[in-house]
C-alpha cells in the first residue's frame, strides 16, 4: 500500500487499494460484531489466559509492513477476542447494546477526523454542540447556561470542582491553592470514585473530601451534611462544593437534591449534580421525580454513553451559569487558536473552554440518534429498562436462592445468589465468609464458558454481591429469565 | 424503527433495519468524506456564516424521531458542510490527512464498544495497549517502564506534574497542595498552553508556570533555565519539574533536552518532554537527532494523533518509572471495578492508573496501522513530510513575497507573505500593522472560496504570518505548489 518511490510526486497513501481494505474491514465488523456480536447463539466472550491471547493475537510491532489478507485476519481476532459489549447477555458495566444510527454517527465522527475547537475546522460540530447541550440543559429545567462534552463523567466531575473553586477564589487560577484556605467538599461515601480521584489531582487532597452518611438506600442524609459542612467550618476549612449523586454506581441510589440544595443555599456552596449514570431518567415523564430539584443545581455531569447508549466517550458538563466562568475560570488565549482578528464571530471557537487542546467530537452521534428516534424513542428506551428491571426483581422474589440487597430505585438489581448448601444457613458463623466466595465462583464460570458478563463487588459491611444493570434496547424478557436460569446453573453446586 | 411495543417480549432496536441504514451510511462516508473529501478538484471547505448554516442543517432535537431518509440526508450535509481534514490542502491544523487501516482500526474501536480499564472487559486492549506503549517506549530508548493512552497530549502533560509532584511529596494525594511548600514548574514561553492551563486547573497556578528564554530558534536556553530555577529557590519556592517540548507547536521548534537533562540532573527535577507534535521524528534514523537525549528524561507525551495520522484522539504518555508510580498516585481502589478476588492477575486491571474511569480505547487503531506498514512505513512518511517542508521552503527562496520566520527545524514552515504593495517598504511606519492584517484577509479569502486551509497567528514581536505544517501522506509536490500559486493569488492585491 505504501508507494515505493522516494521522491515528491507521489502521495504515500493509495486511495483504491485503502478504500477496498475498508470495505472488507466494515463487512467482517457488521458480521463479526454486529451480527454475531448480538446474537444469543453465539458467546458474549472468548476467554482466553492473557499469555495465550497474546500469541494468538501476535501484537508485536515489527519494522515491515504485512499483506492485507493478513490485516482483515486481525480485524477478525480481535473482533473474536474482545468481549461483544452489544450483546443482550452483557451486563458487567453501565454501557451496552448497541444503537445503529450512533454508531452512524460514530463512523462519521471518525472519518471526518476533526477537532472541536473552533468554528474554522469544525462549524458543522460547534452548533450542534450547542444545539445538543440546549436539549440536555433544558431536561434539567435550563433555559439557559453553558456546557461542554467532556472525554468522561470524571472530567465533567472535575470540572465542576475547579469552576466552583475558580468563582470563590478566582485568584486560585494564578496564585494556587496555596493563596487560599483549605477547601472541602461534600459527597456521599457512594458517591463515584472520581470524586476522590478529581480531588487529589486537582490538589484539593483526598483527605479533603468529606463524606456524609447515607441512608438505607443508599442517599445522602441532608442533616448529616449540613452537620459535617458546620464541623468542617469549625475546623478552619472553607466548605464550597457538594457533589450529590443521582444514580449511584452500584445501587443505583438517588441522593434527595431538593433537601440538598437547600443546604447547599443555607451555606452558599456550589451544588454539583453527578448524573453520570442516572441522569437519563430526565427523558421519562414516569421516572424524572427522582431528580426532583437538579434545576437547583450549580452543574450536572450526565454521560449519554451510559444509560442512552450513545457509544464510548459521551459525556457532558451542563452549567448553569451564565457569566461565561467555563472560559474564564479554563481560558488561556492562545494566539495561535484562537486569534481575536478572525473574519467570524470568536466566540464560535469553544476550544478555550475546555483545559483540553484537542477536543474529539462526542456530539454528533447523540444527535443523530436523537434526531432519530426523538426524545420520545429515549423516553421509550428509560421506561423499559425499568420495567426489565422491575421484572426481574419479581422473578427473583418467586425464585428460591435470590436475595435482593434492597428494593431497587433504578435499574440497578442488587443481589446475591445464595447456593442451596448455604440457604437457611445465616446463622453460621462462616456464613459470610462462604457467601462472599460465591459470586466470584460464578463469574469466573460464566466468563470461561462465555454464557454471559455481570459484575459483583462488596459494598460497605456487605459481602460480594451482583450487580446488574439493565439498559441496553437490545433486551427482552427472555434475556432477564436467561439470566437468572444461568446464575442458578452456574451457582447450584457452590 | 423502533419497536412501538410496550410490553417485553420484543428489543427496541430491529438488527436487519440498523444494519441498513448503517451500510447506507458508510456508502455515503466513502463517497462524501473519503472520495470527494480528498480529491482535489474539491472543496476544503464549505463555507457557511452560523446562521445559515444552522438553518442548513436543522439541528433542533424534537420529540418524534425522523425517517430514515432524512437521516441519511443529514449524514450526506454533515460531511458536505464539514471541513475536509483528509484533504491535501487541508494545512490548518498539526492532524490532515487519512489513513485506510487505521480508520478501520476506528470503526471496529466504536463498534466494539469497550472501556479500557480491566481485563475482563477489554482483554485485546490491555495487551494491545501495553505492546503499543512497549514499541514506543523502545523508540524513546528505555527497555522498561510504564505508560497509559490519555485523551489528549493536554492531559498527558497534567499527569506528568502530577506524577512529577506526588514523587516528590505523596502526602499530596490525601493533604493536598496545603502540605506542601509552594512548588515551580519551568517551561519555555513557546511551550504548548496546555502547561499554564494543566497548572491552573491542577492548582498550582499559572503564575508558578516560570518562562525560561529561548534562542532565536525557539529553543529553551539551558543556561537561563539553570539560573531561573536558582533564583525561584531563592524566592523560597521548591522547583520540581522542567517541561521541554520536542517540537513547538507554532515554530516546531526542539529544546536541546541532553543540556536540560544536565540542569535536571543538577537540580534533581523532574525532566517531561512534551513530544506531542515532534515526537514521530523518533520513527526516522535521519531525524531522531532532533530528541538527542529524550531517554533521559522521567516522561514522554506524544500524539500520534498529530504526525502519525492515527485519527483524534492518540495520545500517550510514557514514563521511564518502574516502581507503580502511575498507579500508585491516581488509584482509588475502587472495589465495584478492582476487586482483588478476581480469577485473573489483577496487575492486567489497568485502569486505576487513569484519572479517568471510562476509558476510550485508543491504541488499536495506531496498532493496526502500525502492523500495516511496520516501523518503515512510518519512518517513510516522517522523512518524506521533512522532504516536503523543504520543497516548500526552497520554492519560497525563488518566489518574491515569501518571507521565512527562519529556517525551519521540522515540518512547521513559517512565513509571511508580503503583498506587492508592502514590497520594499519595511521602513514605512505602519508596515507592520499592514502586514499583521494581510493573513487574516487571506484567510478569510480561502475560507470563503474553500480553495484550502491555513493557519495563522502572532508570536512574540512578531506579527500575524502563516505557519503551514506538512505531514499528511497523501500530499505530494503538486499540492505544495498549489498552495504557494494560492497564497500568491489571494494576496497580490492586498
Ligand atoms: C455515578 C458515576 N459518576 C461518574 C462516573 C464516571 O464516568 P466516566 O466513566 O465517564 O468517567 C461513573 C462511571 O461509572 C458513575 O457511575
Ligand atoms: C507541543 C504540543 N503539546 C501539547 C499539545 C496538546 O495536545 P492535545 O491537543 O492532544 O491536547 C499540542 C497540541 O497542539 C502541542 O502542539
Amino acid at each position: 500500500m505504501e508507494a515505493t518511490t522516494g521522491d515528491l510526486t507521489d502521495p504515500l497513501i493509495n486511495h483504491a487499494d485503502g478504500q477496498l481494505f475498508l470495505h472488507e474491514a466494515f463487512k467482517i465488523i457488521v458480521e463479526e460484531v454486529l451480527c454475531k456480536g448480538t446474537d444469543v447463539k453465539e458467546k458474549v466472550c472468548e476467554w482466553r489466559e492473557p499469555e495465550e491471547l497474546a500469541r494468538l493475537l501476535d501484537l508485536e510491532l515489527r519494522e515491515k509492513g504485512e499483506p492485507q489478507e493478513n490485516l482483515l485476519q486481525r480485524v477478525r481476532d480481535v473482533a473474536k477476542y474482545s468481549i461483544k459489549t452489544s450483546h443482550p447477555r452483557f451486563f458487567n458495566q453501565q454501557f451496552a447494546g448497541v444503537d445503529y444510527h450512533s454508531l452512524a454517527g460514530r463512523f462519521l465522527s471518525e472519518a471526518l477526523n476533526t477537532n472541536l475547537f473552533t468554528y474554522e475546522v469544525a462549524p458543522v460540530f460547534v452548533l450542534m454542540e450547542a444545539e445538543v447541550l440546549r436539549g440536555l440543559r433544558e431536561l434539567v429545567g435550563w433555559t439557559e447556561g453553558d456546557g461542554l462534552f467532556c472525554p468522561g463523567g470524571s472530567t465533567s466531575n472535575m470540572y465542576a470542582m475547579n469552576l466552583a473553586r475558580y468563582r470563590l477564589y478566582p485568584e486560585v487560577k494564578s496564585r494556587g491553592l496555596w493563596s487560599l484556605p483549605q477547601l472541602t467538599i461534600f459527597t456521599s461515601p457512594e458517591s463515584h470514585y472520581s470524586v476522590k480521584k478529581g480531588a487529589a489531582f486537582m490538589g484539593f487532597g483526598m483527605d479533603n473530601v468529606i463524606l456524609v452518611k447515607v441512608d438505607d438506600g443508599g442517599r445522602m442524609i441532608p442533616e448529616d451534611l449540613d452537620e459535617k459542612i458546620e464541623l468542617s467550618k469549625s475546623q478552619g476549612a472553607v466548605p464550597f462544593l457538594v457533589s450529590c449523586t443521582s444514580g449511584t454506581t452500584v445501587q443505583g441510589a438517588f441522593d434527595p437534591l431538593h433537601h440538598i440544595a437547600d443546604v447547599c443555599d443555607k451555606h452558599k456552596l456550589w451544588l454539583h449534580v453527578d448524573a453520570a449514570w442516572g441522569g437519563s431518567v430526565l427523558f421519562s415523564k414516569k421516572h424524572r421525580h427522582l431528580m426532583k430539584g437538579v434545576h437547583r443545581a450549580n452543574s450536572v455531569a450526565w454521560n449519554p454513553h451510559k444509560m442512552l447508549v450513545a457509544g464510548l466517550q459521551c459525556s457532558v458538563l451542563l452549567l448553569k451559569d451564565t457569566t461565561d466562568l467555563l472560559k474564564k475560570c479554563h481560558s488561556a488565549n492562545a494566539t495561535y487558536l484562537f486569534q481575536q482578528d478572525k473574519f467570524y464571530d470568536v466566540n464560535l471557537d469553544v476550544g478555550d473552554k475546555s483545559v483540553q487542546c484537542s477536543r474529539k467530537v462526542d456530539c454528533l452521534k447523540l444527535w443523530l440518534m436523537w434526531k432519530a428516534v426523538g426524545s420520545a424513542g429515549l423516553e421509550q428506551r428509560v421506561d423499559k429498562a425499568f420495567l426489565h428491571a422491575r421484572y426481574v426483581v419479581d422473578q427473583m422474589k418467586k425464585r428460591e436462592g435470590f436475595q435482593l440487597l434492597r428494593e431497587p430505585e433504578f435499574v440497578n438489581v442488587c443481589f446475591w445468589f445464595i447456593p442451596p448448601s448455604l440457604r437457611g444457613k445465616e446463622k453460621n458463623p462462616d456464613y459470610l465468609n462462604r457467601l462472599a466466595k460465591v459470586a466470584p465462583v460464578i463469574k469466573e464460570r460464566m466468563m470461561k464458558q462465555g454464557t454471559m458478563m455481570v459484575g459483583y463487588q462488596p459494598l460497605g459491611d456487605r459481602v460480594n454481591f451482583f450487580r446488574i444493570t439493565i439498559l441496553s434496547p437490545l433486551v427482552s424478557q427472555k434475556d432477564m429469565d436467561f439470566f437468572l436460569d444461568e446464575i442458578e446453573r452456574l451457582g447450584n453446586d457452590l
